[in-house]
């Protein structure tokens, strides 16, 4: 089993107007679709966050790797250690991860495991350590946002035009927006708990819509808020109290591990990170500060599913909780997620998604099915999930057209409002 | 691929009369060979320390895993969780692990890997994430000893009926007989560094054996020292002054993190443990107190494979240097250490064995050649190992004879020293 050749297609996935702590969704997201194949024929496949630079290193790295032995993920490692520099592999301060080596490390493993699944009859959770959960779930992930579905139609908004369901079109800037929003969500996927983004209007707002979910679903939905660090301490700390009661975890209030401590450690209730503590050279100063109780892992982030299951071990051994971060995604990083989650004793938390903000789809059959809030592990080997050529095509297009280069929410917030600045500390 | 089928051999293997901390080696030691047999008859196996305890301990719990798929590392966690209790995994004061459940785990975990391997083909280091090094190097391992080579000759010494070099036979009781030793097992293994296993005579001749070492093999050789933990804070202070300029690591002078931790910041030379810091359990705290620099992993002792490459993981996330340790083994448990080793970037220290104190062999084709100390690892899929049907026989019969329940190298200290006591400090 070697690789004989690595196909990458850029895609454009529409995306509604959702807003954050930098700005505004663009109306289309970026993906990264590669598929190896075997010299066998075996085709493997794997989806990371677009863009051109992740494409471009993509496309560098994948030179590297004709007649690679899948199973060889150290030499994998190894390869991309010397192709790309330390400077290659800083997060940024976004919401979202910028590393390109993991990214691309991400793209290959992922695509690999499903390869090798495919080529061996096993799924890509029995190859992680074997499957403790064959159902999978996810937490229903509100945003605030503008009216409108994304894609062609921009900010506009029509239901009849799109197909997509108009509770999802409809615009959420208070809190009684944002609790039709999981309303919709919920009648529609199931979810058992609810995480809020935050982080993108007055914290007055944000809370009392949380406040709000609380009170309209009951004590036994748990719900999480994230305002993507742009909090300040004093912010942080006056929501914290109030939403103390009923959160299950407060999610990067502030910047940084000393402060993320600081309002754990004030508050006493469970923090939680995607920002302050992203990679293995930040554990020893999290361990040391004990700057949060849960980690958000991600594969696309972390390098694959490997670097996932050793930071889950790492979770296990210091005592910290494992739950999943997510953006804009399709159906085959739905199903990484769901296979990595599957083969994860300890990821005891319900996973972030997008998927329900996707119209799109790019694998076989169309979009994944939720049941109660779980996606089903299929029963198919690897993935178990197969690429449709006529929309990966089509979506493929849709990228050419649309010319987006590079994530850029502070640039789409602009748009609307021209005085928008992206900034660290913003309430 | 079903597991349809385990087999249990317990075996004896010839010992030398070789001396530690708590008295001297049985002329047997106890080795348990486990083979698991696929529905389609492939064979995976592996070997673990021996006793009754073991045993009776392994068969109960391969009683749970008829049917059972041996890609599921998952599943066999969680059924020995479940079989085991605490009670089960408890170290003990010896200079050797006892967990019991921990050599369960290990000893079905290689031999499902191996099982894995021939079934798809692939080596088990490939398996375990990729080949780093086809040559993994071991360090000649010194004992003081007792004349003899152990097995049916007891503390005898006749060269001409075991066949066994004569210069293993011989007693090392001071520095100039471990300096021939020493060059007994260079000549015949190549090993390019040096372990002296002490705790067991006057700290005077120990260190002094070090000292000759240093200065017969000269400042290229590493030179390694472990007194089991067995030393006053003081012994190990003054000893440890005494060989600073040559030790390469100093391995449990003392007992216990906090006293590890002392020693370690009081010389500023490199620790490492295979007593203090022995589990995840015991990770926080040997991070929180840097109770040691280099941990040395086993896969007899951690429960497997992967334990060993979760350990990797945290030794590189928290800047610890990785070995690995050992007891009396066979081929079978030499080959699992050389391919986890094989597979572990981080492992970069030259690897303990005690293979050169056996005399016997259960693997086909006889002892396992070494080539400037270091083992090859074989071309075939799995362990690249197989049992020699006749010896794996021989040496059950012999276990039967021998009659030996567990390893007690006091009791055997005290055939010929009555007045002998292990103790937690001898010197």
């Amino acid at each position: 089993l070697q690789i004989a050749d690595i196909r990458i297609t850029p895609i454009a996935i529409s995306d509604p107007p959702l807003l954050n702590s930098v700005g505004l969704h663009a109306p289309y997201a970026l993906r990264l679709i590669t598929e190896i194949v075997s010299d066998d024929g075996i085709v493997g496949i794997s989806e990371i966050p677009g863009g051109v630079k992740n494409e471009t290193g993509l496309r560098q790295a994948a030179a590297f790797f004709d007649g690679h032995d899948p199973f060889d993920f150290n030499r994998l490692t190894a390869i991309l250690d010397g192709a790309f520099t330390a400077a290659d592999d800083k997060r940024g301060t976004n919401p979202w991860d910028q590393r390109l080596k993991k990214h691309v490390m991400s793209a290959l493993e992922v695509a690999c495991y499903d390869l090798i699944g495919k080529a061996t009859g096993k799924r890509v959770a029995e190859l992680l350590g074997g499957v403790v959960r064959e159902r999978v779930p996810y937490a229903g992930y509100l945003f605030f946002k503008y009216a409108g579905a994304g894609g062609a139609l921009g900010f506009g908004m029509d239901a009849d035009a799109t197909g997509w369901p108009a509770a999802r079109q409809r615009e959420a800037v208070t809190p009684e927006g944002i609790v039709a929003q999981a309303e919709a969500l919920i009648d529609a996927y199931g979810f058992p708990s609810l995480k809020l983004k935050g982080g993108a209007l007055d914290p007055e707002i944000e809370v009392g819509a949380m406040e709000a979910l609380h009170k309209r679903f009951g004590p036994k939905m748990p719900l999480r808020f994230d305002p993507n660090a742009v909090w300040t301490m004093e912010t942080a700390l006056a929501a914290g109290k109030r939403m103390k009661g009923f959160l299950e975890y407060y999610e990067d209030p502030v910047r940084g591990q000393a402060a993320m401590a600081e309002v754990g450690k004030a508050l006493g209730i469970p923090m939680a990170t995607n920002m302050c503590t992203t990679s293995f050279d930040d554990l020893p100063e999290s361990i040391r500060l004990h700057s949060e109780d849960v980690i958000l892992s991600d594969h696309h982030f972390w390098g694959g599913f490997r670097p996932c299951l050793a930071l889950a071990a790492l979770c296990r051994v210091f005592g910290r909780g494992l739950s999943m971060h997510s953006n804009s995604h399709l159906g085959v990083s739905l199903m990484a997620m769901t296979h990595l989650a599957a083969a994860t004793p300890n990821l005891t938390y319900d996973l972030d998604t997008h998927y329900p903000w996707q119209s799109e789809e790019i694998a076989a059959g169309g979009a994944i099915r939720f049941d109660e809030g779980h996606v089903r592990l299929p029963d198919a080997p690897g993935l178990g999930v197969e690429l449709d050529p006529v929309q990966l095509a089509s979506l493929h297009r849709q990228y050419l057209m649309a010319g987006l280069q590079e994530r850029d929410d502070e640039t789409e917030m602009r748009k609307l409002h021209p005085e928008f600045r992206a900034a660290l500390v913003r309430y």
